[in-house]
């Protein structure tokens, strides 16, 4: 159904404008940058430099096709994590259901390049934007897009829009259901439910499904997190009873969907339910594809704790994503000043996190960072690197640096191409994005 | 001397895969969007948009000329803050003497599209990086470029890096000076003396002025503020005349540059001086083009209340940039939902700053919002727009929210084009970025 068509990007020129690209080198059709024998380590690429591992890219992938075939589940990852539609393919190819987006521009980019089962995790309205809908729509007879509803206010939005440019066919909506003193989503049953029946009765959208996100509540305690999950999986599924004894459901499915990247275990347990027709549950993972290495690479604790003995064996997801510098300065015992910053690499949840070192020398290969290397601050194109005062191998003007990070959507949003690499940081691709 | 050339991106084909881009639109040229009569109160315009008000922008253009003519400085704007080459033509057009660079993919950019004249406020080093430098000083007779040293194990990475590939000019270096506790630049004056001396007696490298930067010891304290910094300026003069008098200077002129955008007053006051040779005292400030609605208008009370009568009493910098969303949802009392987050405006300082209000009826015109309402958080795609309980008139479902923002650079490297506006924001032109 999906039918991805990457030739636009693969064929569009690159060149040194593009942070990441080598000065020197000459513009490059994306798909050729793969074949140019750059290896980050011998010095063939500029710093600071975003690159995913393609190994662990491709672990993660496979795990977590493994995890939504042992669950049951399907996968609509949300693509707003890399925006990138060579990995979006990636992902379909490894079984994804269909994508998730936050927004119509991230639908339209989906659409594009041959998505054609599109959630959007995010209330529609503003005219220009259902139109926006009801144009791609008309123009992919087979696009499969359903989005959020949570207020009476929100659908007469929408169908006061479609007034003047009738859809080809019915919007398709899922009703979010929201908890007290979080995000957006209907708060009550009563309230949901009564919105579930004005959807029924419009002429303009049909209700497809139910939507909510527990990503928000999670503390990283696993236990607590499952009582927290669960009790919201059963507002879940107690509305969706509740429409499909009043009929008010119209598709040949229904949609529930539910799950981050931090609690998707809970969801894939506790969201399967029975209705009079077939239920599809979709997680929306979208950070598990490159993981990180420090939120969720925490959170992922508690996944493998709730999920039983061959979760907690197996080998579990990889940080893929990875942002190298080089130490520019040392200007002090104890402090090395590094060439990336706020521009480069994710300081919305915690700062990076020194992994590697390298100093080229015939034979050399990155070293773990000693314990206690530590980013404690990052300005718009520096990093503070903070070390012992005694260390026995301090860091030196001139070395590299590789740092994991923490949250991969805050990283991503900063690379307009990323470099894929193989387990020698040798280039293998060129992953482009659109943010 | 800087001969911009914008025709690469003014012929630029823009089409809807990039954010702010209406999906239904066909794909332009860069240079006809402001072309198409699209008004973003109108609803022509897909949400979140950021906007930089064109009114705006040309008086704060103006406003830094004139400030610079008054103080008999020198201009070279920190470009890391837009990575806009048309905002940088506006910038050489308004006076500026060139631009400044945070590294060398950023001046690989100044180069392709004309600037001349180039600044780089960091150290350079990693082989590749300097033999990109040697090439475009190559490829550019009249490129006239400056980078920073902060140490001798510096100067030596490029010494070596040079040795394959001379370049055609001796690379032209400014000793970073530093403070204790700081980022980069050297701590001591006997430590940078020895390095100027280095410096000096280098085969690739020569000396061509000194720099620092204050902007990190700002407190906000405007007497405080000057204390500080003229003491860091006080150190750099020390320098200056022991480098001169051992003749340690190899240009025509010597360049003394400090001033970010927090305290420029008080480096143009303080830094300027004679020598045996013409100096050339540049100031580096960036986010003054945009201004913001937050850090930096705080900090302007500062620049102003120590500029004496004139500058206290003119309208000082104006806030250019904005972020438009939309009310999603207001699903309790007293919060609403905001289609921005962190994909789209700066969060680093503070969280965005709800300014204007806007309902779509006839006659309608932007209101400020109430005192009071207040953007709390943001996660990727949302923010949390909260007011009080009992508002006379709350946000609406579908409420357009114009919000300033706070350190523009972080705003900025979130968009691939940006459009400007006039006051009743409708689009006069688009902005390509080059993060």
């Amino acid at each position: 159904m999906n039918a991805i068509d990457l030739s636009p990007i693969l064929t569009e020129m690159i060149d040194a404008t593009t942070k990441g690209y080598p000065v020197s080198a000459a513009p490059l059709p994306l798909s050729a940058i793969g074949a140019q024998g750059w290896s980050l380590l011998e010095g063939d690429l500029p710093l600071p430099l975003a690159v995913i591992r393609e190994s662990a890219l491709a672990h993660n992938h496979a795990w977590m096709r493994d995890f939504t075939v042992a669950t049951g589940v399907r996968l609509a990852p949300h693509g707003k994590t890399t925006m990138a539609p060579q990995i979006f393919a990636q992902q379909l190819a490894a079984g994804a259901w269909g994508m998730t987006v936050a927004n119509v521009q991230q639908l339209a980019v989906c659409a594009r390049f041959g998505v054609r089962r599109v959630l959007m995790a995010n209330q529609l309205l503003g005219a220009l934007e259902v139109r926006s809908v009801i144009g791609l729509l008309r123009e992919h007879a087979d696009l499969d897009f359903h989005f959020l509803v949570d207020s009476p206010a929100q659908l007469a939005a929408v169908e006061a829009a479609a007034l003047t440019d009738p859809p080809p066919r019915k919007l398709t909506a899922l009703i979010e259901l929201g908890v007290p003193g979080g995000r957006a989503g209907v708060r009550t049953h009563e309230a949901a439910l009564a919105l579930a029946r004005a959807i029924a009765a419009s002429h303009v959208v049909a209700l497809s499904g139910l939507e909510c996100y527990e990503g928000l509540q999670i503390s990283g305690d696993a236990a607590e997190d499952a009582l927290t999950v669960t009790a919201l999986m059963q507002r879940v599924k107690e509305l969706a009873i509740a429409c499909d004894g009043e009929g008010l459901f119209a598709g040949r499915d229904v949609i529930l969907t539910a799950g981050g990247s931090a609690a998707f275990d809970i969801v894939a347990r506790e969201l399967p339910m029975r209705l009079s027709r077939p239920v599809l549950t979709i997680l929306r993972s979208g950070c598990y594809v490159t993981h990180d290495s420090g939120n969720y690479e925490r959170l992922l604790a508690g996944v493998k704790a709730r999920s039983g003995g061959e979760w907690q064996t197996r080998p579990g997801l990889q940080p893929a994503l990875e942002v190298w510098s080089r130490v520019q300065s040392c200007p002090e015992p104890a402090l090395a000043i590094l060439t990336m910053g706020k521009r480069d690499a994710s300081y919305d949840i915690e700062m990076p996190i020194a992994l590697k070192r390298y100093r080229a020398r015939a034979g050399a290969a990155p070293r773990p960072v000693p314990a206690g290397w530590t980013i404690t601050s990052m300005n718009d194109q520096h990093a503070y690197l903070r070390c012992g005062a005694d260390e026995a191998d301090p860091p030196q003007v001139g070395d590299l640096i590789g740092c994991g990070i923490s949250h991969p959507c805050t990283t991503f949003d900063k690379w307009r191409v990323l470099f894929t690499v193989d387990d020698a940081y040798r280039v293998t691709g060129a992953i482009r994005t659109y943010f």
